[in-house]
């Protein structure tokens, strides 16, 4: 397509249509698409249902509304990740379709994603306290059209409730392993299945744990082969990254 | 399968053709394969056509030689990691058929595997002294059955060399991106693709690189989402959970 | 006794009194406490003594009255750690009887624990304001059934007022001594004493302290032998501990 | 010149004008800047039209407030970098035409710096949140004399944003770079241009940001030459060396 | 005891069989044993049968041979830890009943101790490289009289060799853990048992496991209770708190 | 004269005026005092004119109150650090004769030190934030009798304001130089002066000053020798190590 | 030029004397170039007569003989950095007329850079031991045509040391200040000079001084404007952008 | 005296006995001195008895040589600290009456240092490994003319040690308190006297003492007041603060 795209202009420039100056310009503007090597995100979240995400930390409200106003417009599903209460109360009144996740502090607007697979991503927690990042990558995969199975509060220090779920751990494609503290579910999940487990460390934890280095460690060096690490707390990059695995290539 | 395994005890018990304390001690000794929630790594390594993997560094020389001789009698490929010439040396004495690959400091045992699957990962560098890493999850990722292509020496110091090869990425299952020093790479190439991109920190550089901490840390703030981590120089994992992905689920 | 479950089990698909698939769902169900390698938390508290703890930190009050709630059918007794002013008030409505202890930011709930030992636990601090950490290893080791000593603000900076002491001192079984700042305390009682010590670090300090980091590392490398080190700030873990060591083993 | 003043005074001693202990006074109280090694803040701002700095975090309302006022007697131009809505609204009190630039944090006060060069610094931004330390970037060069162009949200996870901009990227003379998270948009930049490249880590990101060291970290390992960094959201410092490189050397 | 003496000696002196400066001699020399606050190392281990403990690191070989030759007059077990090779023959030359240990590095000196308990420590490793700490533990308790069972490489990453051990798990009184990388074996077994656990962290692992630091941290924030952790590397000091928790208080 | 005392003791019992068990109290009361190990900071205070010293962070108003409220029955001078307007305003109530200097967040409460030396200790600052230290170490050195000098606002970025001012410099008999950011000021002022410089660490500063640990690491690496470092912030503890300094010791 | 390569190609597929498919095969195979985006180093060396650099560590010997040879085909001058002695008699072998600087570990091949400009380049070393990271700086500057002045050993231990060598620090146009240790020296010259000063922490130091981090963070805390940092011993990246800067831009 | 010289100059000048160009020359040359700011490290030497000092790690030994022989000609006496016996063997080469303490790592040249006080130096080590560092300091304080009291092996392990040796504590007007691992002995020794105490940090130890870091932070969050730290294993360093304590100022 993007080739066919370049085949036009040359042609045209061939054939007298268009003339050299504006065909360079043509170039300049959309070097990338039309060679291939890049797409803008529009183009890539129209092809592939994947949604456009608005990251929301560190951006004011009026930021936040201006782009997601001017994403709707391309765009069938967006995605706005670590938002407030605040934040959805503004994006609200500018698309009201907008759909908010309290517990994955994502906002949601535009259709439901059509299902782009029946393999499950399954996404399991230590403890209580992770599974607002749980949520997070879960709703991410969801949106992103992955069916998604839930299994929370499954921590080593009690090996016996993830054992109870064995039946859910070996049935999932994907899995993704929330913890926070000690770090150690991926280990161990790693060492029990034969499909690729995202760990996330999480941020909950006191002292020596440091906002979640301590779980971040423990999953970069998990004794256990198939298991790969994502930022502290980053529920989204997780359910992403799971979501691509999941899909599988057009191809 | 496994489920069946039980189901048979059982029925053995009833029909009175094994006793109570023979079951009892089937079931002490495989319990955790008999119910499904593990296996032994042999069970795995034949089912799945996985590699057995030994890690050498720590071990003594008689230890690695005494491990993989008793690997060899139950497995079809067996990998040796980050081994020495030295330790190539013993163990080629002890299993004759034993191939080095020097780059990748892996010693590969066995039959050569089977196809899993025609999609491809590539396996990406930064600058050519990521080479070594690279090779050891290049070559992982090939004796678990996958097809996998190197592009090395394309970092962002000059993007252009990405540029250029950029149907190889365009045309990859999975990316594994090796890269140290700033350690940017998986960044720009998660931005270009729509599959999943392994990075692999490796400890080039020097000063203020922290031995690959840096180069990790860039990747797991990784601005374009879609991308993993793995430890530094973890090369083999990188290259095990590539494969993971590659093959996909069975179902 | 779980062997004898077992036993029963396999007895009864015999004699045909339980058939396969309900052997097969109760193997499934129970499967680590029936063959002895892990336990419901409620089975180790029912038979140890021991109290089920909820820890309140990143769980949402209504979460925290939910899980006291369903513990208080099961268990003599709960404690409910990290509990701030506002979730004691929540906890006191659901469970009128639970008993705050502001210093250890701890909530107990049922029964008084039976003594479990008469040998004492001595909890010592260098100053003053690392006793809310120690209140939380007292409580906690009370609440198990064991005596403790208290032993406040008697740190190396004015080391008599050790000494002056040193009667409480060798007459301990178990002793836990928190500190921040250099956390020189337990090195010193460590030379002292031939029993155990549990060193806890406290974030008390400031600057090169760096939340309790400086004095972790001075305990985990305390010159005298015997001491170990839980988490900074963790009174609960140390008191935990404590009473392990201090209630011995059944046998 | 400096040496003409050392001169002129030991002049003035030989021929009495001057007594040998008024001269020992006026060596001691003047003496870096008669002997040509120091000088004076105000000295250098009046000669280069560099305006005179205050940095307001750390420091009372009052004291800006007193520092700004004995300022606006000698200098031509005043910035104060880091000041809050309030120091502002006292110091505007004090000097009611200062001016401020929300987006940048600085107060300028003083008349509009005189062009210094026709050559441009280019700032540009990874993220939307980056803004507000390339914009204290931007007004601190624009304030000593130098044409500024803006460039911002062209990070690597969408590096076409960045091509589609070449064309100023290849104008400038200076670079600013500035980028959070990964921190991977100078090591790019650099590797595209031939002019000095001053890389800006923002504290923008979360877990494993370590609020901007890893971003930090990427610059100073940038694997392409021609890049030098400057504190974590420091962008008043970049804006300040970009304008002494900008402008060049007098001679 | 110690009060008797000093008992003993003002009877003494009141007595008139000891004249007052004798009294004030004995007084300087012994005064913490006299005193009960504090003993030489000489007089706890004739007391406790513990032995008397050189740490060979940083030490020269003629410093070590004249501290053991020394203490070999007053002792009747000396262990000599971190010892090589080299410092076995020159200690061998000087006392030849010495025996060292290879693996624990452990030159032991000296009766074999008396059985102080028949309870049993066991020491556990997730991996074959953590031997050498894991048998520095052990020899440490064996030579102050304890039982010590060993379960070696049952990390878990293939957590069914623990499970499949889980009767010396269950029967043991003290339980060392040892394991580097991830660090998560204590974590797993902090919930399974409700006995203490010595967690050792080791440098085994590469990368971001930082010389041990990572299994530390993970060790350090167990979410399992019951666990306390000593330095990396240091078996001497996980086996030396363990004999004194196994063994328990005289009283 | 500690001597005397234990010979008094002794003397007493040998002549039937003191018994044996009243001497082995005696001894065990005020054991460090009679041996001449150890002092109560009372004594020390008596004797030496140094303040008694109560650290406010981390203590609640009334532990502080009650603190204060016994000392001053005992003491001469007593010094209340890091005080809060809160605290100084409940210690007033208590004692009303408390003053409160707010710059060095210091209650200093009763009799004005005498004077001990006419030795001057000169503290010094690189900037203007740095003054609440500086203060905080001047008027703990006044407290204890010596005069004092201030200098503040000289850092290295205009090293002629500290030249300007050199015979403050020279005259000196201890420095205590103040600075964050960079922390230069020591160093060059170590290679100045011969006198000791107590460099002191602020938390002024932001991004990769990491809260002061920047400024900390520069003086303990000051490449002028005469130089050695308290904590971050710790203005008390230069201002109480250059007193001891400054008076010098009574023999 | 670029520009007109586009245009050359647009007017020959225009006349017929290039095909369509021939044309977007030219513009796939060097799209950068053609649009100036990016440029092969080639050109970049070609155009502007800096050096192509190859970076010993971590490649092999023939790795690098292999890149220097082909480079030498196309390449006026090329620098060969971090190179040992091995290297450079490998090298030599390969290429003749390399010349080794063996303070700054460098190669340099090819002909003599042609001046580019008369402002100088003053590099400035804290002591001895910098010499070798300060010669890489020089000698890679003055191969890309710049004048280079040498001040060494005059770190701020003695500062009249620097003062004394006055005219060379304010006659330069740019400055490389080189320090380990505390690295004091750039934030005393930024506070001296009104040019860029491109500070260059080393690993000379010992203890705190972390291999060159107490130094880097000294150098980007620099309380004096105009001060930006390379990585530790980046001797190379300092003089290459105080190269950039020196010469100025084209225009 | 100084002020002296710049009045000769002057009065010179006036009486037309130097002329003013002389002069200038005379001012440019030696600044400094003249003017009483700063002073060559010869004239410090000369009028203080304070040794010259080589710092010899990372000089060649031909530039230690060179330095050596070039200060003998201006000095009484000169240290090289941190010297290898090879650096002594070449150092005797050049000036035959050098002396190497081998302990210390030092080698003092010239003549024995005239005793500049009777007060006492005390440098206390915690364990045997400490001693190298220990004697650099008492060797450097012992070439400054100070008399220096070593008291070696005391650490808090055995913390009676420390107190039978109480009259050495009580009796030194300065202590160099040495210690690694947990660096708690500092502590200790500044809550028993009240004179100043230099900490020194080493790096004997593993594991969590990250080569002496544990111990440097310990000293710095001192629980008791009068202790100031200088760098890790900086003997020399806290030899000379001690020595510049000691003496005291010449006033």
């Amino acid at each position: 397509m993007d080739r066919d795209k370049i085949r036009d202009l040359l042609e045209k420039v061939r054939n007298g249509s268009l003339d050299v100056s504006e065909a360079m310009q043509a170039l300049k503007i959309l070097p990338f698409e039309d060679l291939g090597f890049a797409r803008t995100d529009s183009h890539r979240a129209l092809r592939t249902g994947y949604p456009e995400v608005v990251y929301c930390m560190g951006k004011t409200i009026p930021q936040i509304c201006a782009i997601v106003e001017r994403l709707t417009a391309a765009h069938k599903t967006i995605i706005a990740s670590r938002a407030t209460e605040e934040v959805y109360a503004a994006v609200h009144t500018v698309v009201p379709g907008a759909v908010y996740n309290r517990d994955a502090r994502l906002i949601v607007i535009g259709e439901k994603a059509e299902p782009q697979t029946d393999k499950k991503i399954l996404v399991i927690t230590a403890g209580t306290s992770d599974i607002p990042v749980a949520e997070e990558a879960a709703v991410t995969a969801e949106s992103m059209g992955n069916p998604v199975d839930r299994l929370f509060d499954v921590g080593v220090a009690g090996i016996h409730r993830l054992f109870e779920n064995a039946s859910q751990l070996f049935s999932a494609n994907v899995i993704v392993a929330v913890a926070g503290m000690d770090g150690a579910l991926p280990s161990v999940i790693g060492g029990l299945v034969d499909r690729p487990v995202i760990a996330v460390p999480t941020s909950v934890g006191y002292g020596a744990s440091f906002g979640g280095v301590a779980a971040l460690l423990t999953m970069l060096n998990s004794c256990a082969p198939g298991v790969a690490a994502v930022n502290i707390d980053n529920g989204f990059g997780a359910g992403y990254i799971a979501a691509l695995i999941n899909i599988g290539a057009a191809s």
